[in-house]
């Protein structure tokens, strides 16, 4: 359930408005370094900023509390946890009932027979994501190590259009590296574009989605399995895991359905003695296992479900249909705080995957 | 690797020219009614017919030979072997080292050290999903005893459009009963303009993708779970598991990214007493859990890769650059065959996904 | 690794001289009340107490972290954190390299290629029971719910013996409510006897072991499963998990071997309209399964490794042989404190196995 | 349910009177010579022969249906096959609802609501175990490339005793070389007093139980987990998944309990540079963790529940009481043929936690 991996896993707990929120991640190899200023840097990537976000403002002051010694993961499990601040709790209760649409009220409410941490999304909150870049981070840094580096950045948002991976492999390296220096995920010079867009919406009261966009290049050839284990399956469970995510295509994904065999297979070729492929349309995948070449994916954002208009909606206590009309502090986008999130989740599950192919000492 | 699922799990072995192709359906509830020629009718839907598939001819004979008895399931586990007849295993030794583009023989190459099974794709081939939908044919009957449906049709393919689901919920129930009673799996008239344009490529020695749609009707409200085993998370790893899928959608996916919160949002309602949303843009599922409408994706099926051009590529056993060109039976268009393959699929996890809700009885 | 469990799953973390070990339960059960005070009694069973264990003194003072809202499961993970205090990290570092005859430091040491935590045992040290004992109480107040009922007694240490649940069936219930009240585990009053064999070991500069015997009523017919999740197998598992225990066994386990069929069989009867076996030999399990009958197995404890005599051991870093000399604080016999700790542990993967049959929502 | 590992899986089905019974073993590493013949003569090792064996007999005609190619592991699922002979199916339905006690005749019948196949055991039945040694076979071979070695022989049966590998450390290569020569799996010549022991419970129309011991030799440390999956839990939930066993205890095991910390503790030192430890009371593991020693565990087998005196039992389709006479054919002692079960059963789990560590290419 809140679990995830074979030989690495990642294990969440926390509530929106609980004590803390946080997470264990383990099988992770011992002797690797563990950063902290790596991590602070990677959570504040995640964190709300200007206009475009949220003003519900944390520290994410996050603790390690196992599984670390010496500034070296020891083989057990890490535990890192984040304390809940500034939450405004007193909001909820009165409101609880109403179904806020698209959004996990309702089905919450249904799972756990009434039972549901309804304050702010509760278990469910995008809060919890901050966990997962936290742990994300030490297996960046594992990836690293062995040449695999991933970045994510927005590839459209608005009508606003970034550097597409899949069509230009040559600019992944390039990419990635702008992407880790930077805290609006774009390779091109858009900042200003996306954050007009995404302005625009939220003071028509609005909220808007789009589409990111994952590299991973340095993946060895060899990684996944044929059928339920294949690498898209494997990654796509583990974003899909992420709320506001409804779609996920590798290479060219969708448009592959619009192509012939003839344009849309990757031809094979040798390079500086390698084996690579001239196209990259499948992204780096054939027969679900990894081709040597980047892998490329996207992810489809929904608009964030909670807006300032009114809506039509149900109260689940009563039974009847009600107007809802919210208050307090919502991200008209999650498109930019995504990024990190998406890129943290596949560094875990690649981790993993690495370690099942090359055993469980391969990351150090 | 070859199994999935959690209380009630499916294993897949077999290869394309070995003795038999099968499955191991294990956890399924004692007391379900087994009928052999349902899955027999089952299996013809998934058999090349026409001039759209592969001229290789099998007669897909199975045989249950375990986990039922005097007609109904055991509770213990159901192995279904299917004899591999037809092959001619001879081509296939003098191709070996070139990469056919886009398939999995170089990536099994890699990962099987040179071990791999290379005749016809080995346990890569498609034809072991004969044994998902053998397997699936179980799990279908379950599901319709407790009131769920499912069906997948060719929502696109070729610039034709058959009727889409997410838009039009209301004709979902009918569509399900069309599609169960046809073996070319569109709800509208269109089989003809289909098979047109798939035997257009082809007649180009060429291959052609498209776009399938499952919709499953009748799922209780509170199925799935909020991080890892979301909904969407256990259908797409399910899915993904299927050759030539590279991208899955829920509700309307990847056009969520470029509507605002306002028109995306499902508003609920009351109908007849229950709750319902009066749009399905989410495809039926809230924070990865089930909300009680129709559960809603679309899937994304690349060209087939065996297309009769010549092709550049490698030898992987020289390491020389070499020109391919195929020979023997292929399928320009999977999207018909695939799309009973996917309901069977996804039929099985749905029984899961129930079973750890409600028991290993419920199903009964 | 540290996650035990397949719909109800604990994970465990933490180090013995770390900031805090603690517990993640997943998959409980909605609307379960959690009882602090009864965790907090429970927790006290397990404590260190009078002459017979380790001087070292820690409060146990837990926090739950999440999952836990107005006094009720969420349904959601619940973590509890239980900081670690009264820590004397400072004698750990000066020894390291010297391998404790029987404990894990040298295993560690190879597993972990030079990283482990070595402070106190670590990530292996008996402290992170604790948890297990904090989580396993949510999970008997749940049990109890359902009227299945745990104990765990001393059932022979230094030469003293408690009742035999397996011979005397009728004393099991009367003994569980005994133990229930005591924090000494035996049903009969030999308290003194066994903390004078103890002591007696103690004095002598050495430790001492003991066989515990576990008692299940209440448990339904049909738990378990006929190869790989076995009851007894899964049972086995867990209690494996603490460390100290080498041995398990059912109903008469070992002495079964010495029977002959004839007396070795349970016969079937009809009491009070009810299934019963006469005699309860296989301690409640017939090819995997609950048969309705009391479970009973022992649990064979070793003698704590740490003992205060000088022994013959290696050091590692060294790779010289060397004589130590253990100061600090040990535990001469751990059987009284590993009693709860068994109970605890074998309660959680009572309900796993519970909500498996019965459905996620049985246990409420 | 009926499929075990991690990384390496093994999957059974099949029923005593069913078509056929098998065994799915996936993840094993591609590469590994698989000889037919050994597989043929492991099997022959567990076949019912002489006087102390059940008269069924079967040639166990085993047909790898897939994952082998050219002679080697191809890295895909190994399918293997064995058809059911000499059944006499109609025995049983006139016998169904008397519950044969200390069978599971009853669970069974709770369990699966009735459905079951009740025939000889259905998928209870010790015949299933013929799959698991020719998956075992391969296992086996996989080991030996890599200088482990396993063997299990009758440590007592019917007051007849053979050496101890667990004090008698030295003896135990030759006694595994030994073992793997016979088919009456003993190290010394006590064949005939075993025989001679069974033989005189079988014409007192009883059963007899037994204790078998297993070594592993050749293992490296550090395998094995601290916690959850410590090498004792894996083993222990691996063994009891045969019927029969009802206890396991490593090295000393239940003696331990009587010991003192003094004498059960094994001194570690140096032996011609390696780490060894002096005695081998731990079984070779030490904090759940194999530390270089040999593994050595003990297994407690009940008698044989099918005897032919007459038995008190039920018949749990009236709920009345009944005498219960068993014919048919029944094996008076399963010490003997279990013993290669175990070896299979074991070499399957290590080669999954070898290959955990290793990666998914080291076996090869």
């Amino acid at each position: 359930m809140n679990t995830i991996g074979q030989n690495i896993t990642l294990t969440l707990f926390g509530e929106s408005h609980g004590e803390a929120i946080g997470a264990v991640l383990d099988g992770m190899t011992a002797g690797i370094a563990v950063d902290e200023a790596f991590i602070a840097e990677q959570l504040s990537k995640r964190r709300p900023q200007g206009a475009t976000d949220t003003a519900r403002q944390e520290q994410d002051h996050f603790k390690i509390v196992s599984g670390v010694f010496n500034g070296y993961t020891t083989g057990a499990p890490i535990c890192i946890i984040i304390p809940n601040e500034n939450t405004r709790s007193g909001d909820y209760a009165k409101t609880y009932g109403l179904a806020r649409p698209s959004h996990a009220d309702y089905t919450a409410h249904v799972k756990y027979s009434g039972f549901e941490d309804y304050r702010g999304g509760g278990h469910f909150s995008g809060r919890i994501t901050a966990a997962i870049v936290a742990a994300g981070a030490i297996a960046i840094k594992a990836l690293e190590g062995k040449g695999v580096r991933i970045g994510t950045h927005i590839l459209s948002c608005g009508g606003v259009r970034d550097v597409d991976f899949c069509t230009n492999a040559e600019s992944i390296e390039h990419g990635i590296e702008v992407l880790n220096s930077k805290t609006f995920p774009v390779v091109n010079h858009i900042e200003e574009d996306i954050t007009n867009a995404i302005i625009g919406v939220k003071n028509n009261l609005d909220s808007i989605g789009g589409i990111v966009q994952t590299a991973i290049t340095g993946l060895e050839a060899g990684i996944g399995e044929p059928w339920f284990d294949s690498l898209e399956g494997v990654i796509a469970k583990a974003v899909f895991a992420i709320g506001g995510v409804k779609g996920i295509e590798f290479g060219k994904g969708f448009d592959l359905a619009n192509m012939t065999g003839a344009t849309a297979n990757d031809p094979f070729c040798i390079e500086n003695g390698a084996v690579r492929t001239r196209t990259n349309n499948n992204g780096g995948i054939n027969g679900g296992i990894s081709n040597g070449m980047p892998v490329v994916f996207n992810t489809a954002v929904k608009p964030t479900p909670s807006i300032s208009q009114s809506q039509q909606t149900i109260n689940f206590l009563t039974g009847k249909e009600e107007t809802l009309n919210l208050t307090g502090r919502h991200d008209p986008a999650i498109v930019r705080r995504i990024c990190i999130v998406i890129s943290s989740m596949v560094a875990i599950v690649l981790c993993d995957m690495l370690s099942i192919k090359n055993g469980q000492n391969y990351l150090r």
